[in-house]
């Protein structure tokens, strides 16, 4: 997505400890006629998929996902985490390894909003070693879903959590991919 | 709002501890579809304020806030909260707490997103005793930003916090308004 890769270069800084920061129109201010775009270019590539249902994961995927369902004529379930292991019985529940703030989180969904009817989109804002969308998977899984595929905006590619859950046979689609990036060189697109 | 009101009735459910949870719509699974009403009705009531910044927080009200903010035609901030202490010195930071957590927690946003020039309406999912909301009032007052007011989809108003935030001059505007909850008697509005 063209516009995409233009805006990250224009807007995105780059940080220590191979931190791309986007953070002025996508995961703390948001550009919200900017995201409108990008919903429209989900709806492009899984809108004959069936999807009733978008599935990402607190706190920045909300506002992409919401925005995009609004094409998709669908629902959002954000799944929710959490440090505590005091989960009840209510709940599918995988767990994630967070490079951020290294340590292991759990990643949990209300049974009552993920089942064996639902034909789920993932959506989320960044994917680099997977283990988020890794968790979004297990519980698309554990939960009987239809999983047609995941919409990723920022793809660090370098990182190959991406082709590893491709590897998978899950339909991973990246609206900008990035070959690599540092302070000398900038961001390179695939 | 009559069909908000009909939507809790409806959907909401009475937990213990004096919860009322709406996740089936609001805040866990979303229907975006109804968030477009809500947005509509935030539009109706704030439209002529020259907002320019739509400022909620983390993770429920973000989807509220994107939706929303499509009527406006502005960009969306969230403040982040945070247990550490560890904050560096481009952030805001304010402190609120969480009753449901019973500890104090950090709320910060990046003051490049805040200044004087903006006009910042509020969004939140919901108003009881006022803390989260006095917290983003009074990042609003550091950055030295315009504060419209305070667009609440659900206020527990027999909480308190509402009124105690609009006796300081802070416009407040609910768009469904509790006055008396409990298993026995379900939901009554103001």
């Amino acid at each position: 997505m063209v516009s995409l890769e233009k805006k990250i270069i224009a807007e995105g800084k780059i940080g220590e400890g191979d931190i791309l920061k986007v953070d002025c129109f996508l995961n703390h201010q948001i550009d919200v006629n900017f995201l409108q775009e990008i919903g429209k270019e989900f709806y492009n590539l899984f809108g004959n998929c069936g999807v009733n249902k978008i599935l990402t994961i607190e706190a920045s995927g909300i506002g992409i996902a919401c925005i995009t369902a609004q094409f998709f004529n669908c629902p959002v379930v954000f799944a929710k985490k959490s440090k505590t292991i005091n989960i009840s019985g209510d709940v599918y529940v995988t767990r994630a390894y967070s490079y951020t703030h290294q340590c292991y989180f759990d990643v949990t969904v209300s049974r009552e909003f993920l089942g064996p009817k639902d034909r789920v989109l993932i959506i989320d804002d960044f994917l680099a070693k997977g283990s988020a969308l890794e968790a979004l998977v297990a519980l698309t899984n554990i939960a009987g879903c239809e999983l047609v595929g995941a919409g990723i905006v920022i793809e660090k590619a370098y990182q190959g959590g991406g082709d590893a859950i491709r590897k998978k046979g899950i339909r991973v689609e990246s609206l900008a991919k990035i070959s690599s990036m540092s302070q000398k060189d900038g961001i390179k697109f695939i």
